[in-house]
């Protein structure tokens, strides 16, 4: 920095904040929003769940928040609400603020407004887009708010910004495969639970919102595993067992987690659908999936270990994020192959 | 957050700031300050290295700044003109401003006139610090300001603030001992040049503001390093070669670098001293100094690889603070023992 607060650095909140939520959105990208009033920073915000308000919003009523020094007293999450509120606030309210938003504002309603549409009725006095949306029939929303006569600005970290929704424009065509793995910091992987209850916790949350968990037939024998959301409470994920052998002990406690449905297949054509597959594993797995894994999310426990189970696997990585859970550091990674 | 900025935001994004000049203030501690204005961010700044200005006065000019709408024309590092012009300003400009600060103003004057006289007469609405300073006679900033009527809170994300400047404190007392590690994510080391470029910087950095670059006998011959900073510009370090032979050929490079002491040693006495050790090996090093090292400073590079050269030991660590560092990400932690 040296000189202070720039656009990078307004567009870098706004993505540290997104990544706090990426793929809990789905089916929606990840998203986050900063406002900036005269260069000071009015509001940080991330769209954290579909059906509720956009990181926009979330922002724009934070900002409100700060500029009428009050507190809202309806739930900002409900959208509807929201944009109505928003709306109902004097003409220029937000004329002196900028927005920086990693992803174009969308310009469709659909559970929720308009975004486009809100900002350019606010009268801000720029938006600046990290990257366009490139999902056709979502592509005008730069357009709506320009107008309007709002200055719009296109392309602050616009790499970062693409990594941030790759998931999201992943699953309009295909699965998106994320493989989860806990290790230690020196690699290695096994030896029980290695991972803080924050990781099991965001793990299960994962579990919460994927279409489908994909795991091994070996693991299912080795660890018998439940591959419940028990720490968040949400329902269980389908299950999906890869595996030559069709027979598994059916007294393993993942069969008997109500409202699931478990596949054992050997092949992987249901990677085809548009979804969002998680799957858990160990060198097995990703040497199976290797040609397969879109990103790779890695646990990282602060030990180092002598236990010899690594995993040997060539593989080159972009990392993504990085950020702490609990006593872990979570890092997010590109699979760019070998 | 859920709920827009608060306390922890604010302190967190001091730390953040602070973390990217971590020892690279030697022999001052890391600070990191935020300026914050009825809840909006004015400034986030940090101290980036010693006899310039602190985080504080840094924080402060881009506040100035801001809220003038001016940019200041003379160098911002420069403490005593910094101090002057601030204290030129028109009595009240910073009565709405609020400043979070990692660290206790310091109370003394040094190369660097005291911070804590400074907010004291500027007259600041509120001055919130992480953590108190331990070190006997740096320890009435807090009194300072708040005898002006400053309203002071003391202990916000304390513990991540204390974790900031244990070098600090160690510092003052003996050697404090930094292992530095490159690795694959896999953990393997090795196989020539890991790191990116950035890391590698990062590293002639630190390089170049420790007293003293230890490193094993055997990583010394078959490695047959220079150890020096050219990719900083600064002065190589004096090295400490731990090693029971005392022969080397003297055609190694590092030998024949400009205004370096090399020292052969079998003994490790000189931690005794009050100093900054940065210590550069592999799993030899690190077995046999496993007891001295304060933190591990891992570069971890994006790749898996099938090399089979890994580190075994038992070590357990707390994660202190990660960050992108060109492609690789850069890991800090504390050793806790085994």
């Amino acid at each position: 920095m040296g000189k202070g607060m720039d656009d990078t650095f307004y567009m870098q909140l706004a993505l540290d904040e997104a990544w706090k939520y990426q793929l809990l959105t789905y089916p929606n990208p990840a998203v986050g929003a900063v406002v900036v009033q005269k260069g000071a920073i009015l509001a940080v915000a991330a769209h954290q769940k579909a059906g509720t308000s956009h990181a926009e919003v979330l922002a724009l009523l934070s900002t409100y928040e700060i500029l009428s020094q009050t507190t809202i007293d309806f739930d900002r999450f409900d959208a509807q609400r929201a944009h109505a509120f928003l709306l109902s606030l004097p003409k220029g309210f937000f004329s002196k603020c900028s927005i920086y938003v990693t992803l174009e504002p969308c310009a469709h309603s659909g559970k929720t407004p308009s975004c486009a549409s809100l900002l350019s009725q606010l009268g801000l006095k720029e938006v600046i887009i990290g990257t366009t949306d490139p999902i056709k029939g979502h592509d005008n929303g730069a357009q709506i708010v320009a107008k309007q006569g709002i200055k719009v600005t296109v392309g602050v970290l616009e790499d970062a910004c693409k990594d941030l929704i790759e998931p999201f424009l992943i699953w309009q065509q295909r699965a998106f495969v994320l493989f989860k793995l806990a290790q230690t910091t020196n690699g290695r992987i096994g030896g029980g639970y290695l991972s803080s209850q924050e990781s099991l916790q965001h793990v299960h949350r994962l579990r919460g919102v994927c279409d489908r968990l994909l795991i091994g037939g070996n693991t299912v024998r080795t660890d018998r595993p439940t591959l419940d959301c028990r720490f968040t409470g949400e329902n269980a994920p389908d299950i999906a067992i890869y595996s030559h052998e069709q027979t598994f002990d059916d007294t393993i406690p993942l069969f008997s987690v109500p409202k699931r449905e478990v596949t054992i297949t050997n092949q992987l054509d249901f990677l085809k659908q548009p979804s969002f597959v998680l799957v858990e594993g160990g060198e097995g797995m990703l040497k199976a999936l290797a040609d397969r894994i879109d990103w790779l999310l890695i646990y990282q426990t602060p030990k180092l270990s002598t236990n010899d189970l690594s995993y040997n696997i060539e593989m080159n990585l972009a990392f993504l994020h990085q950020a702490r859970m609990g006593r872990d550091i979570m890092i997010w990674s590109r699979d760019i192959g070998h």
